[in-house]
């Protein structure tokens, strides 16, 4: 292991022939492979279908590819204007400290590049296994290419573990030469985070019919505000007298240039109900929205950066149109603007493609996880406190059809305090499948994510839905509600053939709430005021919170008996009895996933590798 | 990666050129190095100090030693009466299923040696990953001796993660030749286990004084019992008016022949207070023993199978004799004999050798953990339930001088129900040390250890120590007390200098367990009687077990402030307010460690090593 901060690396020469030194001193019965391209050599994984603007503007741009039989990511990183190197890497939710690193930096002289990982207080320092497998370095007009590769786990403690789900990645842009990778301090560059999904799922293209159309909703040529976050809201309407077509594919439409502003967006089909909508062009939360846009809310199409275009499986098509379906769309554009750019004008929107030739089934989407209701908090000063929301075998039973239903895509949605959400599939106790996962979950980046694999639920069997919470920053409890403050759990599958059963979601008992309170209140010797009058959330509010008071609750919470919602509609139950009902009991978990690691690539000692990309800027 | 099941090895030559080819297939930058020496050899790590029988024959035998530069132990195991090969390896607790086994078969013709697992239903599996690394096998007239070697951690998942503390070897014997590892049934075989201490700490030998004095207690030559187990209880005495002197170190003395019976033996001091004490030499349950031998409980010496001599460290010795400390010592000797010899005669005891010529300090022993006492209980039908014992930052300050003290030695204890013990060093809320910790504790393997590090001590740190228990067996709540059905959290510390803080234990404040009883009565309808003159036993008896009340039993213990023993004996107390204390907070844990993985010994196959040892027995 060489210190590079024991020994700066101001002398190149030097420099050289210590690296060169140390390969000599080396088993000699391996052989030591260094490829650094560093001209014009092609990407060993030839393609990069997926591409994200690391920062606002869009100066930093990553493109990947997945390679699952390799189990390893390859990156290619574009940066337009190349000053003195750059960090790129990964860490739990975007936090430089304790991140896994690729550092491309210069000394003024030579650059150079390794493998890193940053301590609890943001120190760099070069990892003793070389996991960033530098692929080769191109220089093109718009600026520097850099080819690099990651397996998804390598058993290094010091790296990033990349799973499925979020990935917080960070970036940070070297402004002045450094004399090591050690003299580099976190803390003082600039840079920033952007999620994506790195591990997207490796699904084959449906055939599209001939007479599919398509169906610009694009925001009209809306100037983003000169704000950091703006949530757009337009309304679209169809044509009168539009009959049933399928969806069955969508696409962003992003206008150039605002690549890095426009977050996410999402199309919202209007409730039936309502003959008409106003038409409005503005912030969601403008005084002047018309209150009837809140009755827009069901999910037609779902994007966000870093994804692509969304195919239905070609089975299902999702409905719209026909009678017994609203003509009016809600667009609602999430942009993202920390630059505070003024005037920029954007006509991003989403291009759905359908078809009159209606697939053999319609798709549907059926929420999963907890009902909105305050009977459901967490603590306050908790790093993570989990709730869980079933759907129980007694549902599922009533509800789907014998030949069960296919869950193909998956969107995940808590509030401000959700961090992990995970769904889990369970027949018979025990755990066989996990649905939909993401240990890194964010509030700020809710896509619709196709799975791996289309999970198959049958009648009697049970989704377990679980979020884990952080409310480190708050003083008192977090209820579940509607509100920004309060919280949701749920998992909004997209399943075929559409069934009734819109919402399969469960609370704890009332009754058992209550009797916790009670004990809370004999138990600390405090008076919580127990009245009826008082809300449920104002009893939460009273309580004097210690480890007790929390451990019981996590206790009630994986004990009472529930209220069950089993719905055809957010008002509708299906027939049955659905309250005090038991807790699924699982008598078999699920293994914790054993990373497989590759070997380490070759006896690389833990010395950066030079690159003669010429005197950098300035 | 070769399945053998597939091609079963009967022919040899094919098989060789199997083997070949595969190895021709293999990256051709490295060197595969197999050294596999079948006459003669030398053992690569050329010396064994540690040496045990694994089964009550003595038939086989393991002699081992530790390199803690290498992370690995040194194997060689001799068989004395080798049929068709065996298995040896370890496991959690001593199971045959969940094992990482080193495999020795035949198949009538040929034999071969390989890295195996077993499933959770005990069928063999050749590993992917070839951690057992044969070094060598020799022939000699007691048997043969097979070499091998395994380092502590390999990260591989199938592997046992060789850790501190106790672990469970086991063996089973091959009266058959097989085809292939696969068709190996190890519930058929005949075979056990065995418990020892691995990695013994590598620690330096003080010098001893001129002066130097050796004095045995040892059986009078005893007929072993014919049955499995027998506590044997020998009273010996110190000649009258025998002064002051420091144990400075012991060692066993088993008769030869013994070996696998003589399970572990211990030297108490009886109490001072009594005049004398009766000679008694028979099993320590018998009826006829005097009752006055129960007040021979302090533990002078002890010694368990597989453990060497016990060095004192030179600052320190362990004081006996002179005014003030009894002249009667009592012996007590585990015969275990599960073939159920008959008319075996034993002589078998325990060397102390001590000097007149005192260290400068005396040895003293402390008792940290649990009060013995109901209040602390352990539910029915838990795998892994903790109790934890505090010896508080009050209490040390107190009792501790402003040098502190340095603990060299440990015992752990607990009755049967304990799985694992862990002592921590904690100072200013910040765990700072492990003391002593075993996460395969058995409570049938009861050593002094030596720790690897001497511990220090000072006023104001604390010391908790957390036992793990498995009551799954019992239908009923285990409490804390004498019993062997009851339950003990003990960690007797070797230290020095000697002190007047004798006992340093906690239990939970009854006042609060009270609590717990009412809430529990309240919150599940149910009428548990706690009337006062019901016993703390009867009302845990009582509960309805379930997982809220034992969730909110788990919670109460870490909540609930405590009573504590900070003590000059048993039962006199340093001055001081210890009732009602708060609960030590911990504000940051010592990291899980990291196991560190060796790279692979080289890229071998997941194939037998072929050995020629000739034609086995028959």
């Amino acid at each position: 292991m060489q210190d590079s901060r024991s020994k700066p690396c101001s002398c190149p020469s030097l420099k050289l022939r210590e690296v060169a030194s140390m390969y000599f001193t080396m088993v000699a019965a391996f052989l030591v492979i260094l490829v650094v391209a560093l001209q014009g050599s092609a990407p060993r994984g030839s393609e990069f279908p997926y591409k994200v603007p690391l920062d606002p503007q869009g100066l930093l741009e990553l493109s990947w590819n997945v390679s699952y039989p390799e189990q390893a990511v390859h990156f290619q990183l574009l940066i337009r204007e190349l000053q003195f190197g750059l960090l790129f890497g990964m860490s739990d939710r975007g936090e430089f400290e304790n991140a896994d690193l690729a550092v491309l930096w210069s000394d003024g002289h030579n650059s150079y590049f390794g493998d890193a990982w940053s301590d609890a207080k943001g120190q760099l320092h070069m990892d003793s296994q070389q996991d960033y497998q530098l692929l080769g370095a191109r220089r093109a007009p718009e600026g520097l290419y850099l080819l690099f590769r990651r397996a998804f786990s390598t058993c290094d403690p010091k790296d990033y573990l990349i799973e499925d789900g979020t990935v917080h990645l960070i970036y940070g842009i070297l402004e002045k030469p450094v004399r090591s990778l050690q003299a580099i301090n976190t803390s003082a560059l600039p840079g920033g985070l952007q999620r994506v999904q790195l591990l997207k799922p490796n699904i084959s293209i449906p055939e599209l019919p001939g007479d599919m159309k398509t169906m610009e909703i694009t925001a009209p040529d809306v100037v983003i505000p000169s704000q950091e976050t703006t949530y757009w809201c337009y309304m679209a309407e169809l044509p009168a007298g539009f009959p049933k077509h399928h969806i069955i594919m969508y696409e962003p439409v992003v206008t150039a240039g605002n690549e890095a502003l426009v977050h996410h967006m999402e199309v919202f089909q209007c409730a039936a109900e309502f003959d008409s909508f106003p038409h409005y062009n503005g912030p969601c939360d403008s005084k002047m929205k018309p209150e009837r846009l809140n009755f827009c809310r069901h999910v037609l199409a779902a994007w966000a950066m870093g994804a692509q275009a969304f195919y239905y499986p070609e089975e299902a098509g999702l409905a719209f149109g026909g009678p017994g379906s609203s003509r009016y769309l809600r667009l609602e554009i999430h942009y993202h603007n920390p630059l505070v750019f003024k005037g920029r004008r954007d006509s991003s929107g989403i291009r759905l493609y359908y078809t009159a030739t209606l697939r053999p089934h319609d798709a549907g989407i059926m929420e999963l996880g907890l009902v909105y209701t305050p009977v459901m908090a967490i603590p306050p000063g908790e790093d993570n406190f989990m709730l869980t929301g079933y759907c129980t075998d007694k549902c599922t039973q009533l509800a789907l059809p014998a030949a069960g239903i296919r869950i193909f895509a998956s969107q995940l949605h808590t509030h401000l305090a959700g961090r992990k959400v995970v769904t889990v599939l369970a027949r018979d106790g025990r755990e066989r499948q996990v649905v939909n996962a993401d240990g890194h979950y964010s509030p700020h980046f809710q896509e619709i994510r196709m799975l791996k694999e289309v999970v198959a639920v049958f009648p009697g069997d049970e989704l377990i839905t679980t979020c884990t919470y952080n409310t480190e920053d708050r003083s008192r409890a977090t209820v579940g509600g509607f509100g920004i403050l309060e919280e949701m759990c749920v998992n909004y599958v997209h399943y075929y053939p559409q069934t009734q059963l819109e919402l399969c979601k469960s609370a704890v008992d009332p009754g058992y709430l209550h009797r916790y309170f009670s004990l809370v209140n004999r138990f600390n010797d405090e008076e919580v005021c127990m009245c009826p009058q008082v809300s449920v959330p104002q009893q939460f509010y009273s309580i004097p919170w210690n480890t007790f008071n929390r451990d019981v609750l996590k206790s009630l919470y994986g004990f009472a008996p529930i209220s069950m919602h089993c719905n055809k509609s957010s008002a509708v139950r299906f027939p049955g009895e659905w309250e005090k009902q038991p807790l699924p009991s699982i008598t078999e978990r699920l293994p914790e996933p054993v990373p497989r690691c590759p070997p380490p690539p070759g006896p690389q000692p833990a010395a950066p590798v030079p690159l003669n990309l010429g005197q950098l800027r300035r």
